[in-house]
């Protein structure tokens, strides 16, 4: 028996975990801390790929570190490419034969825990990462965005996201979002699954 | 694989086949068609009693037709008690040896679909019915409502139900909000388990 509801990230892990397939090609657009990569090597497992980005060199080098560690501990995990550029430039840095063959791809917004909480995620660049996530995923796969309302302009990136995401034809894909109503500063999900 | 994602009134289900036991009571709040009542008179099961609440005759009626045609193909259903009562009237009808004993209580809001669209569930008497239902919960058991923002009246019931779950202390209940965002007037789940 169930007893509280799931965190937004587990929800996030759910409706990945129910679509993406061993060996598919997946990305970690906000590579931060790794958790969410570590989680795509896992799901995507051996013979397959994680792309991950991140605009610091410390993210990327503790989500190597963490990755390490699972791999000597015996986890089977997708091969990671780290890649140090912002996620608005993934249609580019993604290779053109995995465009359209992508199974899940993870945003989570805001500044990366206990680095500069000035540097954050913005709302131009997000926008055109969220488009080109969609280009690249497959049909079936999915999206999911965590957004976290309460920092300094994190207001202004939600309230963009979700204009954006009110825009998306329902012939393109579906959206549905994820919310805890009593904590309105709290992260939320919104997850996208291409038709 | 799963595909799109579930309909609201499927993750309201879900979040009940997850958090009822077999012979437990439950509560249909609004009866309609008996939908509802049918899937809580599963869930509870033999030697389990649903109470199923309506203002409209014909919608007890339906429901007892719908219930009696599941019990002749065979189902094992829950003793179902229907009453011709508004859902304010739940914390007296619902005897109170039932007092904090309820699994699980489904709202569904709006009007009875194929009768008279002018009588819709109405934002003074549903929430006096919500808390009523808050009160009649055992800890860790589920309430379901599915809010109708689109009919007349729809939108401001929306808002008095989103405010008043907004103020429950997270100390008494944990809420969760499921909602499709590219379909603003489309129906939405809140979904409330008790501590």
């Amino acid at each position: 028996m169930s007893a509280g509801f799931l965190s937004v990230l587990s929800q996030a892990q759910r409706y990945i975990t129910e679509r993406v397939r061993g060996g598919e090609p997946v990305i970690d657009a906000t590579t931060g801390n790794g958790v969410d990569t570590l989680f795509l090597a896992k799901q995507s497992g051996p013979g397959g790929t994680v792309f991950a980005f991140d605009v610091q060199a410390e993210a990327l080098e503790r989500t190597r570190a963490r990755l390490a560690n699972a791999a000597s501990a015996g986890e089977r995990l997708a091969q990671v490419e780290l890649l140090l550029a912002g996620h608005e430039e993934m249609s580019t840095r993604v290779p053109s034969e995995y465009h359209g063959r992508i199974a899940a791809i993870m945003f989570n917004l805001g500044y990366l825990p206990g680095a500069d909480e000035k540097l954050t995620t913005q709302p131009d660049t997000t926008l055109i990462a969220l488009v080109s996530a969609l280009m690249l995923l497959r049909g079936g796969g999915v999206l999911t965005i965590v957004i976290y309302p309460g920092h300094e302009g994190g207001d202004a990136e939600a309230a963009a996201v979700e204009q954006w995401v009110s825009t998306i034809p329902p012939t393109i894909a579906q959206c549905v979002m994820y919310r805890f109503p009593q904590k309105t500063a709290s992260p939320y999900l919104i997850a996208i699954v291409k038709k």
